[in-house]
């Protein structure tokens, strides 16, 4: 077992990952200073795999156990699964000293999070994200939150876990297309922060593809430690935490213009990680050679570089522009100055298409 | 214009305290670094009364302005109003930068607080109490949250406000059961904390009604210095916060059997105020001269000290026994150690029937 630790004061926590750790649940939350009841959100897809292992665990550690489980999906993170989660813990006598699991991907833990953070004004809670993307990048920094049925994630709050338990193995469950979707965030790190990653990743595609123990454990390690040392730089997002956002600003126009169907959002913020290098090369912070060895590995990681066809660049851009983070007319994207390294920078519409034209 | 700073590292924040600061609101929201668009929430009747002043200032002061409405009473402190409060939020494109104004008594504070704390991950907000209850207490420290059909304020969050603006002037506009609700939290203070500010409440009581200015600003400047010191020695109610509960055990299990009617929540802290000065009395901590003082006061003030005739002791106990608070089959009690000291004690259902008896 390798473990991370998040540094941010009173509200630090460990990231343990290894084989097998589903299994050492109760475990690992008795060190992490939980104690009494624990509710299990999970869905139904993911508490046949696993929910039974976390319940054994729990149990034979002496924790009181109930699972709550919430509907599949996207569309699922709302309010009405949030009441359904507060129901739970009022109905069961949940205390102050209970603590909450969130077993699953970004959905499950985004919610728990938020259910967490806002029962009896906060209790524990732990992650055990079983998706790649979850793993490296949603179920670390504390970001929490339900959609509201305009915008997605307009309702939540900044809220750590106690510990957060990276399960290596669950990953060969998961369909090669959300491996790929989990990479386009791994593939992230390595462009603002990690050259090595960057190059790691280059030369270990196909044993990523074999769930290769050492290399899974390599690139998840790499960025739960890429993300924990900007969260603690920037744990509100004041402004620096926002490098995370590289490929995201175009990602997230894409995902709200195309409802959030079809794609997903690692491939979603794939496309707008070869549009953001595209526009980084376009403003001379990026060399050619660069740009396509980006472009080349998140396309040889399975995932898409262009906007699909019945997107136009214009309307995203509207999009961006109404984005909460832009302002004065100008939009606010993550640019890379080659590869590992990124700046802020503020683009007008005019600029964004000059630098996007062939 | 007399300033209180509640001293809480980065979430530090003046209380201001005069008469008409009302009309000052943006000036005081200015210098406490607001800016853009602010969203005033308040109810029908206090909205009447006080919202054009509060939005003319804050015009004045280049605010963006709007108002939201929420019905009044405490049955509307739910997820219902919340929702609202959100979709005005959405519709009106509220940003990160943006803020809520709180205007109202403890209803209107509690929500907006809330909405504020979850609201695209947290956004500021101010309160501006306009019942005595609301300026003395539930305005300042940060418990925000919301009602569950089952419970009061199980939803919640602690989220501190920006700024705190109390207009005395404004209880010039409350009803007299209202002013003596308000006061019921400040004899706590005095009983918990301030064996002057007692003294100061028995002699001026008649100034009060009379709504002398030296006297309301002495008793809300007192009440806040010594919320602010409590909340300052543990924001997150760990433990010493809970000194603040005095009279609030038997006082909430009160409220709840009474299913909310009938008694104000001041009326409610007062009789447990009572109780817990006979069970402090019974354990030999609070000698008979101090506890005739506080039910002689308590009833001066015009509010009751004796559990209404339907309402069983017994039954009050097994709500109690079932409180988040109380632990191991014994109650956690603040009893009191004459006038300006209490500490905690756990007690069984028969130790506090046997200390009530007369």
């Amino acid at each position: 077992m390798r473990t991370i630790k998040v540094n941010l004061d009173a509200r630090s926590y460990p990231i343990h990952m290894g084989e097998g750790l589903l299994g050492q649940t109760g475990e690992l939350m008795h060190r992490a200073g939980c104690t009494g009841k624990v509710g299990i959100v999970t869905n139904p897809v993911v508490g046949k795999l696993y929910l039974k292992t976390v319940e054994e665990s729990l149990s034979r550690s002496g924790f009181g156990v109930s699972s709550i489980l919430i509907r599949d999906g996207e569309e699922h993170k709302n309010m009405t699964s949030l009441a359904s989660i507060y129901d739970h813990l009022v109905r069961e006598r949940f205390e102050r000293c209970s603590s909450l699991v969130a077993l699953g991907g970004g959905v499950v833990g985004d919610l728990t999070g938020f259910a967490a953070a806002t029962f009896l004004r906060g209790i524990a809670y732990v992650q055990i994200p079983t998706t790649l993307l979850a793993q490296v990048d949603s179920s670390v920094g504390g970001k929490t939150g339900v959609n509201h049925p305009e915008g997605k994630n307009l309702i939540g709050a900044f809220y750590q876990p106690k510990v957060v338990v990276i399960d290596l193995a669950v990953l060969r469950s998961l369909p090669r297309r959300e491996l790929a979707a989990g990479l386009a965030e791994v593939i992230k790190y390595g462009i603002i922060q990690d050259a090595d990653l960057f190059a790691y990743l280059e030369k270990n595609l196909s044993n990523l593809w074999e769930f290769d123990r050492t290399s899974l454990e390599r690139i998840v390690a790499d960025s739960c430690r890429i993300k924990a040392a900007v969260v603690e730089k920037d744990e509100r997002e004041e402004d620096y935490r926002a490098i995370l956002n590289f490929g995201h600003t175009l990602g997230h126009a894409l995902e709200s213009e195309m409802h959030y169907e079809d794609l997903l959002h690692g491939e979603a913020v794939a496309i707008g990680m070869a549009k953001a290098a595209k526009i980084s090369f376009g403003e001379g912070l990026c060399n050619r050679e660069s740009l396509e060895r980006i472009v080349r590995l998140i396309q040889q990681a399975g995932l898409p570089t262009d906007l699909p066809r019945h997107i136009k660049l214009e309307q995203l851009i509207k999009t961006m522009e109404l984005d909460k983070k832009s302002s004065g007319g100008k939009i606010k994207f993550v640019i890379c100055k080659g590869i590992g390294a990124v700046q802020f920078q503020r683009l007008s519409a005019e600029e964004v298409i000059a630098r996007l034209a062939d």
